[in-house]
């Protein structure tokens, strides 16, 4: 495939696999980028020294382009940008944030910048800012979620009709019909997040990989709404979450529940009931946990399938 | 176009026109179906002598076939059934109840029957009660939602999975590039409803069309889930529900805000504070109320640019 997100990245299928926090470290990394897609670390769960290590075992495992995400809330920001600069990582994924902070600094060392937004505003801000791309997210996807709620369906068509940067479609794409689906409603690429979570290489804890093969529609939902929006599995944690919520909690009572470490307990330590586990509404349809180089071959074969019945439709 | 929801409707394009309460009368259910679409009659905003005047004027304005829309909680439901009956309308779209309810009461007399869901669950249900297809609605749709909160992204392909009837595709298509990744998900055809609301043979009051025009990202959002989740513009109305909410508010002090009629004072009076106002989150997109006929033009002229995009791609 040839278009404006693989001549950006130098990748075989215009497909970006999400750097989610607790699931995207070098091994998933480097298998997405050695199938064809574009890796992504994902920065958001690692102290410093960590992803200086997820980095350069990244680099030895793969000679393809790869790239990492930094959430702009991370606290010691300026830390993981000068390691993003001193080990040379050419693409730089950025969200939760002003796409303004950083962008023209990583640009000026070469490096490739996108950002993810959750709306047409924050994407006109992408673009103004100065980013190769932007990934709009819709409100299925898993883990932080827009206010306006709106879906991917809704959001990418849009998106695409306000800015002239390439538009990278996240939220509810899991499957080849999918992502032919994002590529019509105007999508250059698109990011999968929840089937490689639910993949041999990432590094979630073999609980939750699990769980999420076992998850029906419904077993995802959004909460903590009054401090950050977030797409999480309905278990002990959510409902207690949930029932504070129907109860009228405020955002400082929310905060007490939710405590510190909740995604590490239930995405990196296994705790199914105590945990918060962050995964998109797509993972109703995932059914195994397969190698990443499986996963995309079959996104692919599918894709091509379906676009021959449009075609000839 | 020729697939199943083109055979079974003997329709020229596979879009169907929701049958939406205070919006669908006879002048939008006959402009859609000489149009080349199902066109059809919501039932649920009219007393049983409205809608036979309605069913009687649409026959006269259209040689093609129409349907009606049905709610299932419509308090004198049998009336309705016989009114169908006796008036000979030829397909009947049932919602938010029980497939089973009428679907063979209303076969045995050649009428085709279709219902709306937001689930695989009830999508199967569907079929099992012997449904001619399904409508299938993502969280996007306005008006009535699932407490899923599945969206159009991820249910088309679930419910495509689980059921061998037709799959018509709702919530969040406005456009021919929505329809066409509707299609790619795994639909036979379309349910327009937001884009048809913004017509000028819509019955909804000219104040709510005005306002359906001017929306941005985020104006609408979904309430009152403690009693049946309903997609509405954001108002003074809305922002009371959301405020009693916020503060834990239970399903009868919330019955007591909505008080009666909240959706006619908004939908057909044109009162857009007070009112209770169902629309779509696409309706974001739309920026012009035009004739049904342009409307439907735009759409198979924009679906046959971007099938051609999607295959020379």
């Amino acid at each position: 495939m040839e278009n404006s997100i693989c001549n950006l990245f130098k990748i075989q299928y215009p497909i970006i696999q999400a750097g989610m926090i607790w699931t995207s470290g070098w091994r998933l990394a480097s298998a997405a980028s050695n199938a064809g897609c574009l890796g992504i670390i994902g920065a958001g769960s690692m102290y410093p020294d960590v992803f200086r290590e997820h980095i350069q075992k990244c680099k030895k495992a793969t000679d393809k382009l790869f790239g990492v995400n930094v959430p702009m809330l991370y606290p010691n920001l300026d830390d993981l940008i000068n390691i993003i600069i001193e080990e040379n990582v050419k693409v730089v994924f950025t969200s939760a944030g002003n796409p303004k902070t950083y962008t023209s600094k990583l640009k000026e060392k070469g490096i490739k910048v996108v950002h993810v937004v959750a709306s047409v505003k924050f994407a006109q801000k992408c673009e103004e800012a100065g980013c190769d791309a932007v990934v709009a997210e819709g409100f299925e996807a898993g883990g932080h979620n827009g206010r306006e709620e709106t879906t991917t369906m809704v959001l990418i068509p849009m998106v695409r009709d306000a800015v002239k940067i390439p538009v990278i479609a996240a939220g509810g794409i899991a499957t080849g019909r999918q992502m032919l689906a994002a590529m019509a409603l105007g999508a250059d690429g698109v990011q999968i997040g929840s089937r490689f979570a639910a993949s041999d290489e990432s590094s979630l804890h073999r609980n939750f990989k699990n769980r999420i093969i076992e998850l029906k529609e419904g077993d995802t939902h959004l909460a903590l709404k009054k401090l950050v929006p977030v797409r999480m599995i309905k278990n002990k944690f959510f409902n207690q979450i949930q029932e504070a919520e129907n109860k009228g909690a405020s955002a400082e009572e929310l905060k007490a529940i939710l405590g510190r470490a909740r995604a590490k307990k239930g995405m990196f330590e296994g705790d199914l009931e105590e945990g918060e586990l962050e995964i998109g509404q797509v993972s109703a349809m995932l059914k195994e946990i397969k190698p990443v180089k499986k996963i995309v071959d079959e996104i692919i074969l599918e894709y091509d399938n379906a676009r021959a019945k449009i075609t000839h439709s």
